[in-house]
């Protein structure tokens, strides 16, 4: 193996370690480290939950355990970690600190810090201890890991993954609206474990009302070691979600968020107190504020989310507005979201430039005639105004395919 | 190396050999050949068109030309043939006696056979003098080889494949019908191949009046050796195809059959004599008797499709039963079509059974709306009544995506 081949090496046994993490650490990153000697690893750790060691911190700690807290053997050692190790105080001391501390001789970075003045001091800590640093080691990979951390530490919004299942022929029910199940085992399952990995659940009304779904992660125990049920979203613009819907029937069980439209609420959680004084109400039936506040009783918060300078001619049709809604889930610490939507909320996250992602699985199965298709809503008419997409991974899931996409942004 | 990893290596060569004669050898099957003595290949050889030397023969003519005739050094190789050698004269001399006469002493065949009792014959004949026999070695690499050819010589009828070009939300064209193009350079080229592999390419009268197509090959000298266009089919039931069409304009350049559905007239190529002196033609009025004597005249041929017992209310909405048209389309020597048809064709021709692949490319894009998608028709309303098919291969070109299915047939 030459040089660079055992960089890799070593750093792709760093992805693998990062990924246990997966929806634990959020809104933290995943991050795996490894230390090596001579060309053996003499400890690995990685990134376990929120508030825990960093991934340096638990490969430094595992080694030290297994040899009675003697750090000798770590002088000479180079540490493979798939971000840059921090150098500031958050819920634990600086990394580069114990890399320091830990007389380790050579570190080797896959990610940049998302800031790049903070990743640069952390280098430049290592370097004046006289620590060989080489960085950007399978840089992609380890940035792939994070794709949800990177988007939310940088703009405060959540990672929007848009995923869906169709047949051959392009459709997610028949004619008659049937949909359970268009895809196999493996491709359903697939799915749940994404609801484990995305901290939030996000469908439309439209999808509660005809399949009345629990949008709940159910993995066996086998599969996971811990499964976490992801936030339920709900956009629900004229709070028309039925009070016996499993969602609302749940609600207690599992945390649930509907998002409303209402031009006489201000934009954000909906202000209990504010509307119970409130005499000003014209659009809003009684009927509403009861179910306002029955919902708000049962644990479900309600969030409105309307466009500013909305100027629709009437009121009743202004709608969930998806771009302020991510801003008010950003800042309640929703940093990821699988979104379930069915064909309108679909464009309607395309339209509004809110998706970074698209899993698409396809059915070995062709159902015909004029039947639903995962995107509608308006469309487009000249084919340059397509949404442009970029070809990120393709696999086999048993007879089912799944493509995975990155949305190409506009801006 | 063991012993069954020899044998599959040179079969994958002999494999590699046969796609050689793609588009050249129809209605023949494709066959390679490898003749292997001390692990070394010693000659090789494939079926390069039809009428021309079966791949064993070609192998053992390219060893003797290369060693003045002199056929010594075939005594204890292996002949490694895709299929089992023939035993009975037909354009060519037996094979089987060839590989006797040069006294090759052992034969690892793929495919087996179509007739199961001629492929026995072949292997006693080679037995009995003496040969080692080994069968079914990469048979299902083989068998893929010539699908084509299997169902062709056993039903008599053409292999269809029907391909379609959809974006990934399942869209064939844009709400205002924008089509072209919707996938990559790369998936353009990969058709263009596809339409030099089969035989006939077959389209709706809705796809040439809307797009105006030319249905040839264009592929660069560069790229394949020799350039084969494909006879060209359209079903047009009522004959509305315009006189100014491209595909009518070009049909002196390219064989073109166009298949009608006249309750009027027999099953079959039209009659052209016969209607020239018919006075019971009621339905079929003067401007299309005309079309019919003009078309004649530049060398289309006409074939009439009708379902038999056909009991429809009115006669103008009779239309072409593809099961009928394919019987004659095999009677004249196509086995094998590329169905590039629209969304209705698609439909009828999977519930017509017809259909035998399908291959599906994804372009990274989505255009939302209520726009065409590539099957629609009537299609089922139970998901249990879904076309079923089964994922064959799947591969990236450029950023598009490829999927290729048989489909599970229900008889």
């Amino acid at each position: 193996m030459k040089d660079i081949e055992v960089d890799e090496f070593f750093m792709e046994k760093a992805i693998c370690l990062a990924r246990n993490g997966v929806g634990k650490v959020n809104p933290n990153p995943l991050v795996g480290a490894v230390i090596v000697k001579n060309s053996k690893i003499i400890a690995e750790g990685y990134h376990k939950k929120y508030g825990d060691f960093h991934a340096e911190r638990d490969a430094i700690f595992n080694y030290l355990k297994e040899n009675g807290g003697d750090r000798e053997g770590l002088n000479g050692a180079t540490m493979y970690v798939t971000l840059t190790p921090c150098c500031h105080w958050g819920k634990q001391p600086p990394c580069t600190d114990a890399i320091i501390e830990n007389k380790i001789s050579r570190v080797v970075i896959g990610s940049r810090d998302p800031n790049p003045l903070v990743g640069e001091k952390s280098i430049k800590i290592l370097e004046d201890a006289g620590i060989e640093v080489k960085r950007d080691c399978l840089k992609e990979e380890c940035d792939r890991l994070n794709d949800v951390f990177f988007k939310y530490i940088q703009k405060k919004q959540p990672y929007v993954v848009m995923k869906y299942a169709m047949t051959a022929d392009g459709k997610i029910a028949t004619k008659t609206n049937e949909s359970k199940w268009i895809t196999g085992e493996g491709a359903l399952k697939y799915v749940h474990t994404l609801r484990n990995k995305y901290k939030g659940i996000m469908v439309g009304i439209n999808t509660v009302l005809v399949d009345d779904p629990m949008l709940n992660c159910r993995l066996e125990a086998e599969d996971i070691t811990e499964v976490r049920n992801p936030i339920r979203i709900i956009c629900d613009s004229k709070l028309r979600i039925p009070m016996d819907s499993n969602i609302v029937k749940t609600a207690n069980q599992y945390p649930t968020i509907i998002a409303t439209a209402f031009s006489e609420f201000e934009n954000g959680e909906i202000n209990i107190d504010k509307i119970k004084n409130s005499k000003e109400l014209k659009e809003v039936d009684e009927e509403t504020l009861n179910k306002i506040f029955e919902l708000r009783f049962r644990g479900i918060i309600l969030i409105n989310a309307v466009k500013s300078n909305s100027n629709l001619k009437s009121k009743s049709k202004i709608k969930v507005d998806l771009k302020t809604l991510m801003s008010f889930l950003g800042e309640i610490g929703i940093d990821g979201i699988l979104l379930e939507g069915g064909a309108t909320l679909n464009e309607d996250a395309l339209k509004s430039e809110v998706v970074d992602e698209i899993i698409c699985f396809i059915a070995p199965k062709i159902f015909g005639g004029k039947a639903k298709s995962p995107v509608e809503g308006l469309g487009i008419s000249k084919i340059e105004e397509a949404y442009k997409l970029s070809l990120k991974n393709l696999e086999k899931l048993g007879g089912d395919v799944m493509i995975g996409y990155k949305v190409c942004k506009k801006y």
